[in-house]
């Protein structure tokens, strides 16, 4: 008996921007296997068991998930926004990697979302116009100088930069340091957007510049988008201004 | 009178990765704007005028759109993948930039779809389970040495590479010089994937190494994903592999 392992994205949170293929894949579940918070996203099925586990916990969930899917059931992994970007993918691949040889035998199936980044930027206009990189600001699982060090690359060389997981109570300076950083190799006008639960009730967009952005206001949920040189405002009146990132680039500008 | 635009992300070309968001944005526009096999993908709606153009047509494609919004219409462009990625968010924005005072009073929205890049993912594991870059091969738009300053700077500082647009017939020769310039970089083994179509009928995802990547066959169509030094491949008996790039670095590994 081969058991299925789906690992969904449930994209922003609003069910506008869940796929026909995610939902298929969560109703055709028997067990869901998430963060608390991303399971309570998801209407109730009859006759489906619901595991919720604390944010820190991604390993022994995925654990958990593949040892009941090997025992022959149809298991989800639930992930918020894209499962392939910071999120359960990889805790998925890294425990079958070391995990027992059932393990690999299951069908497991990867089920795309609207990933915070795009969705963030699709609020706004079109910052990721041109190249563009996405960073994960936690120094739980890399060192902070290899977190810099990529900070130095991609601004250095002309990418638009998207940061996850900029601050948690347990890092509090790594996005001032981060913008600190940037502004070595950036004009302090570069826009600077702040984005969080997109689509939900609380949804919060706005946009300042570099110069200020350490100022700002961020939390673990929010996901920031740093402009390059090229990056651009169309002021509008009446309505919240437009940032884009021309997909031009005349010449090496950074 | 004022009109409305909404710059639509279809995804990847089959209908279950389209957003209820993109869905009910599609059936309630009066007039589609779109190159024409992304136009082809979407069913036809009664009373909904059809206006198709060439790929290279980006430019006039969004004056007639925006036009045509202005005059208070309720008009839709649609865009393969994500608006936002290598599409038609960022020509919206140029246009609305340089155009008449009418366009930025437009009520304007981008609808977000799941792009290439992590529709090819989810079919193979979680290549971008790190930070990762997303460059186009395009130099179109860009100079070529700029092109080769990314890839240097991404390669070097451990992001996985997305390539959009790696090959078109004008454009034969700059994939191959990406691989051997990303060579300087990342070991032979590094596992590349080649993916396109996903999710329709003539799908083809395959995943080889650097050493063997210049040699395999790639389109306008084809996104390449370009591992780290820490990306890693499962082999399973009777499956196909998995790939996937652990979230933990140890150290500047590139």
């Amino acid at each position: 008996m081969s058991g299925h392992l789906a690992v969904i994205g449930l994209g922003p949170g609003d069910p506008r921007y869940l796929t026909p293929e995610a939902q298929e894949a969560l109703i055709t579940a028997q067990a869901l296997y998430g963060y608390g918070p991303y399971l309570d996203r998801v209407p109730a099925c009859v006759g489906q068991s619901r595991h919720a586990s604390d944010n820190r916990e991604e390993g022994a969930r995925a654990d958990a998930a593949l040892r009941h899917a090997a025992s022959g059931a149809r298991v989800a992994v639930v992930s918020g926004g894209d499962p392939g970007v910071f999120a359960m993918a990889a805790v998925v691949c890294e425990r079958i990697k070391m995990g027992p040889e059932s393990w690999r035998a299951l069908d497991v199936a990867f089920v795309p979302g609207i990933t915070a980044m795009l969705a963030v930027a699709a609020r706004i206009g079109a910052p990721f116009g041109h190249d563009f990189c996405a960073l994960s600001l936690s120094d739980n699982l890399k060192p902070w100088e290899l977190v810099e060090r990529r900070l130095d690359a991609a601004a250095g060389a002309g990418f638009v930069i998207a940061l996850y997981n900029p601050v948690s109570r347990a890092r509090p300076w790594q996005f001032g340091n981060a913008v600190e950083r940037l502004r070595r190799h950036l004009p302090e006008t570069t826009p600077v957007i702040f984005g969080r639960a997109v689509g939900r009730p609380d949804e919060h967009v706005s946009v300042t510049t570099l110069a200020e952005a350490g100022a700002t206001s961020a939390d673990m949920a929010t996901l920031i988008i740093v402009g390059t040189r090229e990056t651009r405002m169309i002021a509008r009146t009446g309505r919240s201004p437009l940032v884009y990132t021309p997909r031009a680039a005349a010449e090496v500008s950074a």
